[in-house]
């Protein structure tokens, strides 16, 4: 007889990773469940394909069928318990006979959570906290918008190993390598939506659209957020039809992050300039960074990062790393805020 | 039957794993070698310490004794062929009764070279160029001190993600966490020897030693060098008797590395100041960068690289990244100067 606890991680495991077919940037969280038989083999899975669509548990149950009868269900997530857009699927577990459910987190959403509680009423054994660690970090960023109402903000940089972002002259394409520069594209298509200033909208004219190496558009764009009180002209390329766009005239971060918090959007990539992003630094609602340092040295030019205010080196923004790599010829750094370790 | 490519290059490569017992720091190579009978087992192996002590070739024909006869040695680099402090490696393996030699490098010393062809023509397989990138990459510092009879030149650089080397009022302690100043010091120790200018000797008093976490010293020292026209206390912390020093009394960075290739160091790891860094890369002198990112926002306050002189992109000094990591709280960055690929 196998160990059950390692048995039990190994299907949490698998919940785990097809719960990653589903989308990153769409309002609702990423969520796989998996549907094992009482002899210890796989019955169904299934996976959220995002607000509007069955929940993970549904999709499995719907591809089990009679076969639901008496399996353990894996859920990366508390089956929830209201009546939304699709019924609760601790109801759904229940009705199709599920004789366990382990799940990964609680839900944190108050209207939704519950779902554990009222399964283990029903005589159904509930256990919860299997791979807690490894589910909150599938869905990090939904659950700091459920948790703060604002949605996680990655800051993302450019910079030479020297802190610089333009030589003396003002010359600056291109600092990071086309490798780097497709990966952030592959970044923001990840994100729910794109923050820039005015100034760098009127600066550089940019489409803000996450686009695939040959210039084509990703299936799925975030959402295009000017920031300022500046006017912008009416052919801005933000404006064009490759994605929705919106100005926020306003120079507060907290304001926009609470005016995308309330469109469900989880993920804010924050592109700059400098000088929104050092108001965003300043307020501490930057969670993230993702720093492409390009192993170039200029010695002088423009900073990469302005003035924060900060004099003495207590009083420095210190962050940890969580990943770094060569991305071409550069390197990507990715480190968090230490408070929201 | 294996394939014969494939059974060389595992030798080869077990030849490879054994050099690196040598010392990284000495004024000789790296060297490996690994006797195979005509079954294709193992007969022995052999590595070379250091100056001094025998060859690796010489290591593993002693190891071998009789059983040498008729086998093949793979050796790294190619066997020597003059009388140093030991005795051609090329006529032992002769001697012993070798029928087969496969080397990695051709040894690029024209005083010890000629080892391969002097082999074929008593009769004996000779093969070169098997895991020659490799081997290359073992003593990658040597070759180049033996290319260009300069040591090959690490500048070590401190700096925050926004490239600052203190905040504005001066405060610097500690940028950099407990793990990478460790690490620095496992780096100083492969070196051999450690460059600084006046500047920073009487300004921080360092010591300048390869030293453990509980501070005793590594086993073996860099010599240490001070560079510039200032006189030094005799207090100086770097006049301890933990190791040897020197104190070059000039401003070029190339008569400072003309006396230390004489010294035959093939290593030399740069710590600072900024303004002595900024000399070896303007005189194109630094072969590598190993950067200690802190992943620290200060906005303001010193930079870490001085001016160099650059004020348009097209003029950047670009490196090519080789390795990233995460070292305790910090971003370990190394990247070479693209001239030497």
């Amino acid at each position: 007889m196998q160990d059950t606890r390692t048995t039990d991680e190994q299907w949490m495991l698998r919940a785990l990773v097809v719960a990653t077919n589903g989308p990153e940037a769409d309002a609702n969280p990423r969520v796989g469940c998996v549907l094992v038989d009482a002899d210890g083999a796989l019955v169904a899975e299934g996976w959220h394909l995002g607000a509007g669509t069955p929940h993970a548990e549904a999709a499995a149950l719907a591809a089990a069928g009679d076969r639901a009868k008496g399996a353990t269900a894996y859920v990366t997530l508390e089956p929830c318990h209201h009546t939304g857009r699709t019924d609760p699927c601790s109801r759904a577990l229940a009705a199709a006979g599920v004789s366990r459910v382990v799940y990964a987190v609680r839900d944190p959403n108050a209207a939704a959570a519950g779902g554990g509680a009222w399964l283990a009423e029903q005589g159904i054994g509930v256990e919860s906290g299997l791979l807690e660690t490894e589910a909150r970090e599938l869905n990090r960023t939904w659950l700091h918008r459920v948790r703060t109402g604002r949605p996680w903000v990655t800051w993302k940089l450019a910079t030479t190993l020297d802190g610089r972002s333009a030589a003396a002259d003002g010359t600056s394409q291109w600092i990071t390598g086309e490798d780097a520069r497709a990966d952030v594209h592959d970044q923001r298509a990840r994100c729910g939506a794109i923050v820039v200033g005015t100034g760098t909208a009127l600066t550089d004219n940019p489409q803000l659209t996450a686009r695939h190496r040959d210039g084509t558009l990703h299936d799925r764009q975030p959402l295009r957020v000017v920031v300022g009180q500046r006017d912008l002209p009416v052919d801005a390329r933000v404006f064009d039809d490759s994605a929705e766009t919106i100005h926020l005239r306003t120079r507060s971060p907290r304001e926009v992050l609470a005016h995308l918090g309330e469109r469900e959007i989880h993920h804010v990539w924050l592109e700059g300039g400098p000088t929104l992003a050092a108001a965003f630094m300043a307020d501490g609602l930057v969670n993230e960074i993702v720093a492409y340092v390009a192993p170039v040295l200029l010695g002088r030019g423009r900073q990469s990062v302005s003035d924060l205010g900060i004099t003495t080196i207590s009083d420095a923004l210190r962050l940890e790393p969580t990943d770094t790599r060569i991305i071409g010829h550069d390197i990507r750094i990715t480190a968090i805020l230490e408070e929201d370790h």
